[in-house]
């Protein structure tokens, strides 16, 4: 497996986590791609479209998404496998990995740093919270690095690897196949693939992995990623910042209370908070009047801030 | 082929355009195995999630969209070979289509009614306009009724169909193959085919295709499918509805400016409306303060009533 | 659209049929791109493995598929609509097509050569015969230009253009809008694209589109893609050649009989032929003993030689 | 989770391996859905196609593969990680797979059973080979138990889980989140998914899982799926395992040899096995001779049964 200190000096690679890279090994097109693949499109009827940037962010703004895909992207990628389990769920990439049949697995593990030592959030049932404190915090840590020492040390032991600490006292061993051994190597461990993705494609995995929700771990190899796009392609990585990663979607429901409140503004022509609040109290339930969930009012206040007192 | 009379007796199946439809012929799963799939992730995590509908609807508004493609659908599709051409860039569906390679082609072809013999739109290079008028729309009806006849007599007589009424007075003709005899067949030709598809990929066909910036006649076909959706999955339809089809996307730069006015109309007391002309009058250019288009800046205002005199 | 006179000096573009062409406008990746992602794979585990050329080989050989998809081609490619109906049948590509709804379709239509203007097989629903004769040949290929003709003369006068032969003798009239017009324009008018496919798919493609059972004119088109993939990566189409375009599937039925034949013919000493009908003469029905159809029999006895008098 | 105890009533579910479980959980259509649509594609022209069987069974040897995607399967299927990151690979298929982020793993780990407990192949970089031996066997065996349940323990006390029998002699402890927990838990801990795919891409699965040079383990998983098709699509499956399954591929260059050797076999009057030997003798370097590896001579001589004295 490739160690971090091979690839350190390439500037087309940065590290991600402790042990962990993103390398841009090739890639396919840039923004004048997506504008080559459009004007074949539109053929003649585009000639009035003079600006590359312009039609680029008209293409991204309303979701004409297939000249994303004119642009091809293929990185070289490290990352524990608990990561791996999510990458991989982007059927619309093409991925080669190492192979835990063929050969042997790496002694580098994925160890969080303590500001990732988080409890589990009371907020949210699959995200993190509070950073642990003092004692539990040196505990878990310890934890974790224990339990990779000793899977390792169990791994070599089973492959019968010479250089085992644990070198069996028995004849004759001939040592567990690399196959099975590896199933007892917790998901810490690293693993590295290819990884070759086109730019539309690519953009999804970033809006989905950058997110907030997502585990912070996958975020900051989404974040990597996004760099290198953002070096290849500015205008359409601004486009996708504005329109999409950055952009918010307001349901049918919401439109509608956004709609009236502005509305009732106007003709009585007072503040819009004003208006929110007469509103609420004249409802029996402004939630259910406008077909929402008790959860979908408070966070259309949150986004418009109308927490007042 | 198969002609609308051997289908229209059942009531799976739908009349679309003059000699279109849509059939469904097998489905598999409905709105409790969106359910089923989302509390296998979630596992015993979820219990409190207590009502199915409300989970439905958050797992539409998270984008939460993997559960949707536990639901799939098979259609019995006949449509213009036009209609068919944009169709068939759905990559995800499963496709058996008519071949006429093997087979006689039929003698059907869409005629657009009066209403949909509309001009090149003025507004949008890839849309319809205002309907034809008099003498020009019976002409343009008249032409296409008229290029549809000979073409197919044209076809008949290449494969030397006995029943062609140009039957060819010449001794010894064998007829042009069927592959190559069809490739003078215009594209409101019909065709026919077998479709299936899972719901989440049904729902972005049904919202990319039945907006009104597709082309009428796939809309036509977009509804019939998703009367059939609503049927099958009324819950998770509504969902939809509510959350993908009739929401509506803000960018980054409306974002900030929506919000801009409603902070604004909160500290000064005054209407949304009136807050909105004075930051546009102060400023130079407001679209270019927001980072926004021109064209941007207009849809903000009529989105938002602001298209004061 | 893009007329061949406007590309026909680049040495990227090769003309396909009287009007279409296939260029390479772009591609990432080389014979060398394989190897370097087979090796991630198989990590320290194969460092044995000396030689590129022996390694592309293996893994074409054992259908280790995946890492021919790190290669990318990005092609622009003119074809009449027919043959792109049956070009977008390939779910795994990317694909940009010219828009008869923004911009007008061109007046080239693909006019098939004598040698091409064969009867209906009779061996194969699907495909062509024997070349039709004199005075036929004549009348179908007239007929095929008279109708291509008469098609773009009364799309041109569908939506009113300035130089159409037809001018309207009528006030005021608008012309049909493009999205509608194209409707009566025949399969063989022409159409253009940008298509990008990686290397593994382009090779399926390959494979099934330049077999003597795909339609001569899409034949073309893959024979023009495959030569780019020769200069491109010559080891992996080489040994795509050796193991998949001119390999042969021997069903188990088939693997039975020969290994019959085989045996028996070293038993008794005599030679494979004779061995083959003395096994046939003895057995009720040789093609039923073995599972077979009668078909499949025949294409034993033609494959192997055993077609004796 | 899913226990066994919960499923193994139910005739849908097959158990496989020590906790695992393949279960149907609902299927669309059968071997008359792959008629259905060949019957469309082929349209009136193939009326003389008399009979089903003889139908699915070319369509099956000519690989016109997209009919078999007209039916689709669902099962639910619980089985360990390192088997789950092998499954996931396949693409085509939907997924929904238990959260370890949302819900607490399961004490459920995959220990092979004593013949699976084997030494590293010698012929294959990535295999199996001889099972290993005596002490070695039970050492093996105890240590990938007591790995696993040490893991177990760990988790439980990261997650702070109250029935944890290292519980934490700490005061004001919050546990670890689970997303975080989960990471040091091995390959061989049990997930659980619904798995939904059609049948085309489901007998590719078969093919290539239930091979001999797959794992062991998901070979298991592979015939058990491949039990559910064989009696949902009995005539299907049956023309899979003849045509594809147990077909072998004769590439190019064995394709030359093996006829060469029964042409001179048919000429001289001699065995298929004394005319080899003496092709063998009389060239330099056979294997040179016909472009192949020494390999896959070897190859070819065991397949044909010249592996004389």
């Amino acid at each position: 497996m490739t160690h971090w200190s091979e690839v350190e000096q390439s500037s087309a690679y940065v590290k991600v986590l402790d042990h962990g890279f993103v390398g841009l090994v090739d890639v396919m097109g840039d923004d004048s791609s997506i504008v080559q693949a459009a004007r074949t499109s539109y053929g003649k009827g585009t000639k009035s479209v003079s600006e590359d940037r312009g039609l680029i962010r008209y293409l991204m703004r309303n979701f004409h998404t297939s000249v994303f895909e004119m642009i091809e992207f293929k990185f070289h990628i490290k990352l524990p496998i608990f990561v791996m389990r999510q990458h991989v769920r982007h059927r619309t990439a093409n991925l080669n990995e190492y192979s835990g049949r063929y050969s042997v697995m790496t002694d580098e593990f994925y160890i969080p740093e303590q500001h990732r030592l988080q409890s589990q959030s009371v907020l949210n049932k699959q995200g993190s919270g509070a950073q642990l404190g003092g004692a539990e915090l040196e505990a878990v840590h310890d934890l974790i690095k224990h339990m990779s020492t000793e899977s390792y040390k169990s791994y070599l032991a089973l492959i019968n690897d010479p250089q085992s600490e644990d070198y069996w006292p028995m004849d004759g061993r001939q040592g567990l196949s690399r196959e099975l051994s590896r199933i007892i190597l917790p998901q810490n461990n690293y693993t590295e693939c290819y990884w070759k993705i086109d730019l539309k494609n690519l953009l999804h995995y970033i809006r989905l992995r950058a997110d907030s929700h997502a585990q912070w771990e996958i975020q900051e190899f989404a974040r990597a990623l996004a760099q290198f796009v953002k070096a290849q392609c500015p205008i359409a990585f601004e486009a996708f910042e504005d329109y999409m990663e950055h952009s918010m979607t307001i349901s049918r429901l919401e439109k509608n209370l956004l709609q009236d409140v502005i509305k009732s503004s106007n003709q009585a022509g007072i503040s819009f908070e004003e208006c929110y609040y007469i509103m609420k109290q004249s409802a029996d339930n402004l939630a259910v009047t406008y077909g929402m969930s008790k959860r979908e009012l408070t966070e259309f206040e949150t986004q418009w801030q109308l927490t007042a007192s």
